[in-house]
């Protein structure tokens, strides 16, 4: 295992061979792993392995310890070149050779196909290309914030600058000061469709010295090379020492197999059997091992363990009283957010390293994180109107001993960033969503703003929470209460004021006493005749609805609030079932809302019910809510009206 | 009316005066409109008031026929400055200010909150930042297409230069030769966070120049300065006429108004009754029409009416026969889909204007679009690892009189840009995606590349209709089908080769007499024990228990094919309904996949079925779909078990 201190001048003759020595042993790992495999990316993995090499050799990392906070963090944001990134683990001594040739890419491994953290020395899995480099700056801002002096390496592939996310987080990171972030860009110039200049022309260097990074750009497989340009890069001995420094370092798709080199066929393709032992022999290696390695695998059990990579822990302490709004207060349940949120930083953030941290993208007083920011300017980061960086600096900070809240509207921190938090829950981050401006709520910016579709996408990722509070109180109570859960967690609302609920002695329903229990509905209304399921925005107007129907109709129904959406309050609706007459109510499509799940959960434990589904069928135009909400038939009257029609339909 | 037209060299001192008289009756409307509506965004609205009054006068759009095919193009990227737009088009007669003053953002009306294409003038609805000017690459590659010499304009804000997305469209606009491509930026130098240079630094200029652009640096409110760069950019007096040229146009947040300069306050909200009457006096113009109007706006409906913007047509020829797979033929539904659209060049693509557009993100060879370029070159569009920007530029081409087809795999084509979708849903578009490499079917990529939540995302888009084949023939039909169908359309397959579905005597279920038809399932099978709903590429696997349920145990099954999601086939499942055990299976999120949706359908229906869902509850791993199946529990064997279980509960 070779390790080299930067603060010596040069490589020796003897370590610049030791790294031909080991990129030839690194090689012919990847040459194994993807032909056993039959599948895999060895191309890109040889253009990186120099790099990598150099890397590893750098990076305060101990094989052994692969979790120590005050680590050098090694970030591959092109995952597909995990053939290259194991077997330098490997060589590194993070794990033996063999559990990953025999296992690479089986099912149940922790060899995955795109690098996962199941595997020692992996910090982030990726795979979908331009997350990687906004996962390092939440890491590299997260070693600030703790005063570690530590690094953060991100590798990235040349097509993968093609992705806007990537110049997002460029931008970040300069903002950030993150001069303590290097990326070290494989510049091999192909990709999966040729030449990067004809795939889509880019010019690289123009293009991060436009962000006013350090630029160093050098033959990506000269060791002498990589080593003084990272050895600049650490030691702050660039053109501006604080800013983030990116390499730019020329290389060889499939460099050292002479008949792989500069042919992008083998981007993702292994080498077929033949192949595979001509690239053996050429590296000087037996090439009959690969038939030795085959009958293995085929023998062999995946067994190799997974190596668990939760969040860092964070303990948060919370207000000792909840100042509960009384019933008179006319507010949005945003403002309580904002104040729980600056209550928060004030128990949490004033030692050394702030425990909460803020994220929004320019929409700070919309999402009411004013007070925080006041509190806790440390710990506020607005990252501008760029969402999908966000999403996954917002993630990765989440994982490093930080309760992280990114909040922005509906629209932007779901329905834009999806995909950046379908990694996220891949990466078992413990982030908290929090976004305003849910619904047709959202009002006169009309359908583009309209985020009705919440839930449908929300759903997907199977180990969010999610929560819709019903009033300011609701929120208060939540927001502490998520601030002291695992894990990711979404919680959301609308944009309007709205009443505070109340118990029929006109006292606050969610007051001090009050116990917010995921998995649990609330009761706020109990009448026999049937019963209105609604949360949110929906539920004034849902009690608003149950007074119509008992002052006009003498129909007396439930109303019962699901805040928690998952988990899902199973019993809550079982007991519901019994009232027969079930009307959902919700701000949102009617397609994939709540009322779909409630129907699904009763036609799968065989509950017949008389059951109707309430919501937006398209999208709604701009104007006021009332308005839109009347149209939609969301509005007090058309859900009385829908109550009673539910309730005949079973009479006659 | 102003028109100029940019053949003379300078403009006169009266004409500059006019413009100078007609921006202050376009101030006007702008804080009249908003301080009436009670919301809007009228400080950037007056940022790029000159901007837009210099566009407006020399685009050629003739405001009595505004979708004129041979038109320039004004596509407003910062929707929020519907205000400042709407102004300018009644100036300039596209409607007169009235209805506008009196519906601006009230529920129903054209007069949205963000600009929206009911308006006349208005080519493309914006508000979610970074999005338009993707679109207008669209329609400048349109006119390209067909040989039509007009320009588009694309009107942007400066903060929206943050999203990733822009840089993208940057790249591809110089990449396909968009020299008819004109930005201009309005440089306020503020966004809803503060200055832009706090609230994200970022070098607009040097990020332009990075990408090849032109760029010209004005005062944006000289009437002469946008003139002469408008002319410059139009006539290709600049450095490299073959590229697309962005103005940089220094303008004042709030301009015209004393006390609104320069104060960001102003970007969201409108101004109070009494400042705005200030303003109106600054103007020059009677501050009581504000008390008129008031009235006025609450005693009018809302009528005027709204300018539909449908896509243009397009006439598709088919092949006169299908030239079906035989039983024996083991292919991937992907290659069939290759066939189809090379076939569809063929018959489409060889006259001087192409009909049917393919793009593809860097994954040409994967979703088989090989063939469909070499047949036609011009009516391919490698755009690089920018799903963001395609998308949407694939939604502008589509309604510009193009069969559109956009193809990566699944993550990247639904996952990723979901929101890119849904603002092209909101906009028209006929749009058809048709995404490979859905499921854990693709196996050793792993997690991040398994989408399996297509339909969870896809069915909160309204308009999409949503078809996943069961076969390569059922393949075939189903694209030829597409091809002549309006809207935006779905289509959806695996990776993996998958077996022809065959008829009991052996022959292709679905040969040349097949017709494929919306909303009609397919009874592959029919026994009286029960049935398994099935689609994509669970088909061959619940075909193989329906089998082994048959021949071990003497349980006679039916399957159905529901290649048909969306329009759902309502009939068929009601006929499925009464075999009573119904079994759904699917390489999908068990929690928001077809099954769901069934079984919601019959609950609401009062149809009680003995139901049985089965899918991922959680991401697989990586490894051979075979082995990622059964760990699911999706195998021929544990469906043949979950099938018996489901009748035995019955009969127990």
């Amino acid at each position: 295992m070779i390790k080299v201190d930067v603060n010596k001048e040069y490589l020796t003759v003897e370590e610049v061979s030791a790294f031909q020595e080991a990129f030839k042993r690194c090689a012919r790992r990847i040459i194994l792993a993807t032909t056993l495999a039959g599948s895999g990316h060895p191309g890109g993995s040889l253009s990186s392995l120099s790099l990598l090499l150099m890397v590893y050799a750098i990076a305060k990392v101990d094989p052994k310890n692969t979790r120590k906070e005050d680590r050098d963090r090694v970030v591959i944001s092109h995952g597909h070149i995990s053939p290259g990134v194991y077997s330098v683990l490997c060589e590194y001594g993070f794990f033996p050779e063999e559990p990953f040739l025999l296992e690479f890419r089986r099912a149940g491994s922790a060899f995955a196909g795109h690098v996962e953290q199941a595997v020692p020395g992996v910090e982030w899995n990726t795979g979908n290309l331009g997350q990687g480099l906004s996962a390092a700056c939440g890491m590299a801002k997260a070693l600030k914030l703790k005063g570690l002096t530590r690094h953060v390496f991100c590798l990235m592939g040349d097509g993968e600058q093609q992705k806007g996310q990537v110049i997002e987080a460029r931008r970040w990171a300069v903002k950030f000061g993150l001069n303590n972030l290097i990326v070290l860009i494989d510049y091999n110039k192909l990709q999966i469709g040729g030449s990067i200049f004809e795939v889509m022309p880019q010019d690289i260097a123009k293009e991060v010295e436009a962000t006013n990074w350090n630029l160093i750009e050098i033959d990506g497989h000269d060791f002498q090379q990589i080593f003084q340009a990272l050895r600049s890069a650490i030691l702050g001995k660039v053109k501006d020492p604080s800013k983030p420094t990116a390499i730019l370092a020329h290389t060889v798709m499939g460099k050292g197999i002479s008949f792989m080199e500069n042919d992008p066929k083998w981007h993702g393709m292994p080498l077929p059997y033949d192949l595979a032992k001509l690239a053996l022999k050429e590296l000087g290696f037996p090439p009959d091992e690969l038939d030795i390695l085959m009958q293995k695998r085929k023998e062999t059990p995946v067994r190799f363990p997974h190596q668990p990579h939760d969040p860092l822990p964070v303990s948060i302490k919370l207000p000792s009283v909840i100042t509960i709004y009384p019933p008179d207060k006319k507010t949005d349940c945003r403002s309580a957010y904002g104040v729980a949120l600056a209550e928060l930083a004030k128990l949490n953030n004033l030692g050394e390293v702030p425990k909460v941290l803020g994220l929004t993208c320019d929409l700070e007083p919309s999402v009411k994180m004013t007070d925080f920011k006041k509190v806790s300017p440390q710990a506020f980061f607005e990252s501008g109107i760029q969402e999908h960086s966000t999403a996954s600096i917002a993630g990765a900070l989440s994982k490093e001993g930080f309760l992280t809240f990114f909040s922005t509207f509906g629209v932007f921190g779901i329905d834009e960033v999806y995909n950046q938090l379908r990694i996220n829950t891949l990466n078992k981050t413990a982030l908290k969503v929090v976004c305003t401006h849910l619904g047709a709520d959202v009002g006169e910016d009309g359908p583009t703003h309209h985020c009705i579709d919440y839930l449908g996408l929300l759903l997907n990722l199977p180990d969010w929470e999610i929560y819709i509070p019903a009033d300011p109180n609701q929120t208060l109570h939540i927001i502490y209460a998520i601030a002291q859960r695992k894990g990711n967690i979404f919680v959301g609302m609308g944009r309007s004021k709205v009443p505070i609920v109340t118990k029929d002695d006109g006292s606050p329903y969610f007051d001090e006493g009050y116990q917010f229990q995921p998995g649990k509905a609330d009761w706020l209304k109990e009448g026999p005749h049937g019963v209105i399921v609604t949360y949110g925005n929906m539920v004034s107007r849902a009690l608003k609805a149950w007074e119509l129907l008992k002052e006009k109709m003498g129909i007396s129904v439930s109303v019962l609030n699901v805040a928690s959406i998952r988990p899902f309050p199973e019993e809550d609706l079982i007991k519901a079932s019994s009232l027969k007459n079930i009307l959902v109510v919700e701000d949102h499509l009617v397609a994939t809302g709540l009322g779909v799940h409630i129907a699904s959960f009763y036609a799968q434990k065989g509950l017949t019910v008389n059951l109707k589904l309430l919501g937006h069928k398209e999208p709604a135009s701009s104007g006021h809510p009332d308005e839109l909400f009347k149209r939609a038939g969301l509005d007090p009257e058309s859900i009385t009206k829908s109550m009673i029609d539910l309730i005949h339909g079973i009479r006659s």
